[in-house]
């Protein structure tokens, strides 16, 4: 049995005690952006339920454009206004740098990856990065109520950056 | 208190029945990539526990350079091997179309969006879509369990698409 078919019986068990349709827009008018590490489990970090706020995830907890579209669509047309960064202590991005990583692509593939990998070297220096990459966005509406935190893998605990 | 204010309370509670420090990469060695949608608890919904599966999140659960860029970093430096992807239904991406969005846009800030905002119109086709650039992409290492399924929010069901 492969590791999706274990997840689908689980599923089958949320489904038996699951409570029926929730509104679209999130109910806390809240987007959160995190990093895809297994360790965050983004609803039980933040004591969030199912239908209170969108969350965006990818390698890292970057800004990129695609969590520019994601965000533009979470505000402008799902009523969002808060936006909360997760970045998290012992992240992968902290393992390698851009240049070695296409490196290592290219020898593989033969083609070097036309996108940045986004690895970083200072976890709080990136939390601040990708705020100014929000504020700096033309697309993205309410930019007061952005506001960054490091997880700590150790201890359960957001660190926010200031 | 703001909404942010709140989940922070929330998350120290989480961090005084924290469990403590898990290895970096995902024990199930799967990425699960899903849309941002409030509704879709993913480590509930799979029965995921911390530690298991990276877990990857945008407007619709779309496939685009970033996700790609998410994968690989997920498969060649992280382990994983196995792919879920995951639409919902009465989602919001089916509420709007891209000209749509990128005039409203280009009509409130006088720029034109240069991204493509991945609306789309059948959610299993989009799903197909989205395995097919997984498929085509030369990045990523591992595309032969590669699943995608369309979650009920009405009875929290996953139904494969096939």
């Amino acid at each position: 049995m492969s590791v999706t078919d274990e997840l689908l019986a689980n599923n089958a068990l949320y489904a038996k005690s699951f409570a029926g349709p929730l509104p679209l827009p999130p109910a806390k008018q809240l987007a959160v952006l995190a990093c895809m590490d297994a360790r965050l489990n983004v609803y039980a970090l933040l004591g969030l339920r199912e239908g209170e706020a969108h969350v965006i995830r990818n390698a890292g907890g970057v800004v990129t454009q695609d969590e520019i579209r994601s965000l533009a669509i979470s505000q402008r047309l799902l009523g969002t206004t808060e936006i909360i960064l997760i970045h998290h202590t012992d992240c992968g991005m902290l393992t390698f740098t851009d240049d070695g990583f296409k490196d290592e692509v290219q020898q593989d593939t033969g083609i070097r990856p036309p996108w940045a990998a986004e690895a970083f070297t200072d976890l709080a220096a990136d939390v601040r990065q990708s705020i100014a990459r929000i504020k700096a966005d033309p697309f993205i509406v309410h930019k007061d109520a952005v506001r960054g935190f490091v997880f700590d893998v150790a201890d359960g605990r957001l660190n926010e950056v200031v």
